[in-house]
C-alpha cells in the first residue's frame, strides 16, 4: 500500500455526512477528524438532500435507526448515488429485530453502497436476508479464525460481486473483499470489543479513506482496517503499561490515528491476500 | 458479600437493552462494557420488544424522554415483565416537569420495577407522585446526612414494599433497600457530581450486576453501589495526584471499574445494614 | 476583566437548560459542570417551558435540529424571553442547507437572544440571511485575520445593534461585539479545531459566565471567550508534552475549565479593544 493514500487524505479533508446512532456520535465524529476528515451528523429528511450534496460521501449507520431516520437515510443514499459520491453502508444489529433486518433489506434495494462494514453476523444478515445476531455483538458461532477463512473468503466475495460494494467483515481476523480480492487483516485486540464503537468508528474511517482514494478503493480499505486494528494493538499496550482502563483505551485508540504517520502504519500493518 | 456476586457477572455477560437519555448514552454503554455486560440501545417502538427479548434485562432512563420514546418504553417494560426479565428505572428528573413526573407515575401503573434508581428529590417525587426537584440534580433540602437517615430509611423501605422494587437513592450517603432491609452505603466522593452522567452509569451497573445474581438481588446492588462510590474514590485520588481535572475523572471512573478485582472491592468498600 | 466575574459564577451556579444537538451534548453538559453551572438537557415540546422556568438560561444549538426539536427551540425560547433570562444561540451549520438558515431566520424573529455565537460563516449568513458555509465549519474566504479585522470589526458590531445580542465570532481571532464595543481574543490553538464540539462548548461557557454575570455581560463573554481559548493552548502543549493525540486534548480542555483559577487565566488572557 503505498503513502499516497494516506497523503491523498490529507491533501483533501473528505467532507463526511453521517446519518448515524446517537451512542457512538461524538467518537465517529473525533474518528473523522483525527483522520483528517471533516464530519456533518445530519439527519432531519427536510435537509439531508442539500447537506449530503455539500460533502463527499454519506455513511449510514442504523444504529439507533427509528421511522423517521431511516426515510431521511433512503432519501441522502439515493441523492448521493445520483451525485456518484461514496455511500458507506454499517448495518448495525441486523439481524437482531425485524425492523433492523428489513430496513437493511430496504436500504439495499434503493440505494447503491460503495462499501458496507460489519460483524460476521451482520454481514451474513446482509448476505442472507435473516439472522441470528446476538445484539450488536457477533455470534460467538460465526467467528472468523483460521478454520472458517476458506468458506468467509467466499462468502464475502460473493456478497461484494451481488452488491458492486467493497465488504469489510471485522473480528479476530479482518476480511477486506471486493469480487475479485480478498485481504486477510491480522492487526487488532480483543480488548476493543470492551468498548463501545470501536466498529462504528471504523466505518467513518474508511469513508475517509475510500472517499479522498477513489482509484484505489479496495487498497485504501485494507489500510483503514488494518490502522484501525494497528491503533487498537497501541492502545491496550498503553492501557497495559499505563495501568488504566477500558475507557483510556478508547482515548488511546482516537489518539493514535489523529497521530498515525505512514512509517508507523508500515511497521505495524499485517494484512495479506487470500 | 461474596465474591461469587462478581464471578456471575463474568460468567454470564448479561445482555442490558437500554432506553435512555441521549447526554449520558456513551457512557452508559461503556459502564456496561467495564462491568463485563454488554448494552444494546434501542427506543423504536417497532423493534423494543424483540431487542427486549433478546436480552437479559431493560433499563429505562427518562433523561431526555419524548412522546415517541415514552412509548418505547412502556412497550419494552411490559415485554420485559411478561418475559421475567429484571426492568430497572431511573427516572432523571422526576419533579422537574409535569412530564417527567406523570410518565413516571404512568410507567410504575404499566410496569414492575426490579429496581428503581435515583437522587433522593427524584426518588421522593416517585413516591409521592410528585416534587420539587431543582433540575436533574437533588434539592438542597432533601440530602441524605447522619441527622435525616432514620427518617430516609423509613421512607426507601416503604417505597420498596409499595413498588416491590429495590429502591436505590444516591446522595452523601446512599441507600439501598428492599422492604424487609436498609443498606446505608459511606463510598464515593462529592466531586462526581462535576460530572455528567454517574447517576445512570450506576443505573446500568446496577443492571449487569442484580441480572447476574437473581438470587441475591439485594447484595448484587449493595455490591454495586460500593463499587460505583469507590470507583469516585479511586478516580478523585488519581485527578488530585496527576493534577488533571473533571474531564479525566470521567475517564478514571470507567477505568476503575473496568479493572476492578473482589480484593480491591472488599477493602474498599464501606457499609452497613442499618 | 475583575475577579467577581469568576467568583458570582460558583456563588450562584448557573442551571442551564439546553436545547442542544446529539453529537456534542456530553462535552456540553461536562463543560458546564467544569465552569461550576448545572445543565439540564430537555428538548420535549410537552416540558421545554416548565424545564426553562426552574432554570436560569437558555441555550439553543441547532447542530442535528429536527422538525419536533425546533418546535420545542421556539416555545422554550419564547418563555425564556418572558422570564427575562438569558438565551444564547448556536447556529451550527447557519449557511449549509436552507433548513438551517430558514430555522435561524425563524429563531431570530421569534425570540430575543442574549448572546450569538458562531464561526464567521455561520455568523454571516445570521447578518444576511443567507450563506455558502461548507459544513459546520467556516469558509476559507471568510476567515478573520489582521487584514479583515476592521472590516469585520463593522459587521458584527452592525449585527449586535440589529439584533440587540452579544455577538461572538470564533476563528483564529475571536471577536466579542456589542452594538457599542468590539474586543479581539488572541487566545486560542488551531488543533482544537481537529475536535468536534469546542464551538458548541464554548456556547455552553458563555451562557454560564453571562448568566451569572447580568450587569457586565460583555465583560463575562469576554471572560468566557479567552479562557475557553488559554484551556485549548493549555491543552495542546499538554498533548504535545506527553504525546498523546487529539481525544486526549478534547479532556484536556475540560480539565483545564475545571481547573482554571483567575490567576491562570488573568496570566493567559489575551484579548483587546478594537
Amino acid at each position: 500500500m503505498k503513502k499516497t493514500l494516506m497523503q491523498n487524505v490529507e491533501a483533501k479533508t473528505p467532507l463526511i455526512h453521517c446519518i448515524t446512532n446517537y451512542v457512538t456520535v461524538n467518537d465517529c465524529a473525533n474518528m473523522i477528524l483525527a483522520a483528517k476528515g471533516s464530519p456533518i451528523m445530519a439527519d432531519d429528511i427536510q435537509e439531508v438532500e442539500e447537506i449530503t450534496s455539500i460533502c463527499d460521501a454519506l455513511v449510514i449507520n442504523i444504529g439507533t435507526l427509528n421511522e423517521r431516520t431511516i426515510q431521511s437515510m433512503i432519501k441522502a443514499g439515493k441523492k448521493a448515488n445520483a451525485l456518484n459520491h461514496p455511500v458507506i453502508l454499517d448495518p448495525v444489529g441486523a439481524g437482531a429485530s425485524t425492523l433492523r433486518t428489513e430496513t437493511v433489506k430496504t436500504l439495499l434495494k434503493e440505494v447503491n453502497f460503495t462499501i458496507i462494514r460489519g460483524n460476521i453476523s451482520e454481514i451474513k444478515t446482509v448476505y442472507l436476508g435473516c439472522g441470528t445476531t446476538k445484539g450488536v455483538d457477533a455470534d460467538v458461532n460465526d467467528l472468523i479464525c483460521k478454520e472458517t477463512l476458506t468458506e468467509n473468503r467466499r462468502f464475502v466475495k460473493d456478497l461484494a460481486k451481488q452488491t458492486g460494494a467493497i465488504v469489510v467483515v471485522t473480528g479476530t481476523i479482518d476480511l477486506v473483499a471486493d469480487e475479485n480480492q480478498v485481504y486477510a487483516i491480522y492487526n487488532g485486540h480483543s480488548s476493543m470489543s470492551r468498548i463501545t464503537g470501536t466498529g462504528c468508528q471504523l466505518t467513518t474511517l474508511l469513508s475517509v479513506y475510500a472517499t479522498a482514494n477513489p482509484a484505489e478503493r479496495l487498497d485504501a480499505c485494507v489500510m483503514a482496517v488494518s490502522m484501525m486494528g494497528l491503533a487498537g494493538e497501541i492502545g491496550v499496550e498503553k492501557m497495559q503499561k499505563e495501568h488504566t482502563g477500558t475507557n483510556s483505551l478508547r482515548t488511546y485508540i482516537i489518539d493514535a490515528i489523529s497521530t498515525m504517520d505512514y512509517n508507523t502504519w508500515k511497521q505495524g500493518a499485517r494484512y495479506e491476500s487470500i
